[in-house]
């Protein structure tokens, strides 16, 4: 999978097509899909496939494999397909996450995505913008996109799920204690959090604020559901940072 | 330091000013500074600080401390200040990293330079795109911007050094041994490398490849010169998220 030089500027925001993600429309057949679009451009212009190469892919929420390229005309291509092997293990980990500016919120879900993160929880805090929660990239196809380039990246199949909680206290109260009642419950509190384990035990809920971090209020109010105050190091990370960051240690414990 | 909410949109690519950081320019006397320009905007506006209020403050490759507004005027205000506390330690890693997509070289910079890395190579390999070496983002001044930048998210003031090296052979053969020689040599290689050490020795070197990997050749060579191939995880990261995912394991360990 050579890419070559000259082209890679065309990538927009840029994750890389480790895996090319199959969606039950492209399917002719079992074994044949046709794909169009992006992919099609992805695949004949970046990676300069053509016909009898064969490349990884992987069906939506399915198995992964490969395929190979039967024909090619202006517009389209069709694989012949083999899916034989699962998808890797999901990060037992799920996040809970001050919404983000929506300039952030596309990079942090394909890297969220890309990581292995199959529950995703973005919630409501007191240095959460009101207006972010408007935001169009909020709508359920605009995520699911997102989500889909970070499989790509990370090559996967496993959809994340992501839930919409506007409301702090609500989703304390009511969501947080059956979500976190049998896992170990942190959250990243750069000011005065006990030192993040080298190995946390999974499986794991980590919570992470806005920029500027979660409120007093707020702290008090997952320490109440048993979240455990973390710090990595002594540095204050931005969100962008500080998710991969955060989300490292537990990927490093399953490897 | 609480932001006022419905200001956030404006900070653009947003690192978050949790240190005001000092220019010698900026000396009036040895207690006293005065800012204008984006600083003076981002405590006005953004903090809304007032005449008395309090800021933590740095000086760049010096102390840090705190510093009072004594006045407010249209453009520019005056602190007086006490520089009595010593940065962070440095994260013990040095980053060889190839060079990234000029767009993502702003934020890796930032990320890199918030995390405490004090020195960081900028290097060629395969599949480096030739074009982004034109890059004016690689002017010393566009490069220290960014870096400021990382430092006043972080909260410290010592500037990494950040060396470009333009071609990969002579990199490594004539530059790497030196630079490696007293420390544990990694590079991030997802296809085959061993698990990522969850207490990596220090001092390191972690080299980090472009998109889509450094190619066998380079990988061969970096072996030459002692350096072990590690993945984290299954999953193949980009570029932006595998910086602060990798650097991650020596925060923990140095915590």
């Amino acid at each position: 999978m050579l890419i070559s030089s000259g082209n890679r500027e065309s990538i927009d925001d840029a994750t890389v097509m480790n895996l090319v993600l199959l969606e039950d429309d492209d399917f002719i057949d079992d074994n044949h899909v046709r794909l169009g679009g992006r992919r099609f451009d992805h695949i004949t212009t970046l990676l300069a496939k053509e016909t009898g190469d064969s490349l990884r892919i992987g069906r939506v929420n399915g198995l992964m494999g490969q395929g190979v390229i039967e024909s090619i005309d202006s517009a389209a291509l069709t694989l012949a397909i083999q899916l034989d092997q699962s998808p890797p293990p999901p990060l037992p980990v799920t996040l809970i996450l001050a919404l983000p500016r929506p300039k952030m919120l596309r990079r942090i879900l394909r890297c969220v995505s890309s990581m292995g993160v199959k529950s995703l929880y973005l919630i409501n805090s007191y240095r959460v913008d009101k207006s972010y929660w408007s935001s169009p990239l909020l709508q359920p196809e605009k995520i699911r996109e997102q989500l889909c380039l970070g499989l790509e990246q990370g090559r996967d199949t496993l959809l994340p799920q992501v839930h919409l909680c506007p409301r702090f206290r609500p989703f304390t109260e009511d969501d947080l204690p059956g979500i976190s009642s049998s896992t170990t419950n942190l959250v990243a509190h750069p000011e005065d959090g006990s030192v993040f384990p080298c190995q946390p035990l999974v499986p794991a809920c980590l919570a992470i604020g806005p920029e500027g971090g979660f409120i007093p209020y707020e702290i008090d109010r997952l320490k109440e559901v048993n979240f455990i105050p973390v710090r990595l190091g002594e540095r204050i990370l931005g969100v962008e940072t500080a998710v991969p960051a955060l989300l490292s240690p537990f990927v490093a414990g399953i490897s």
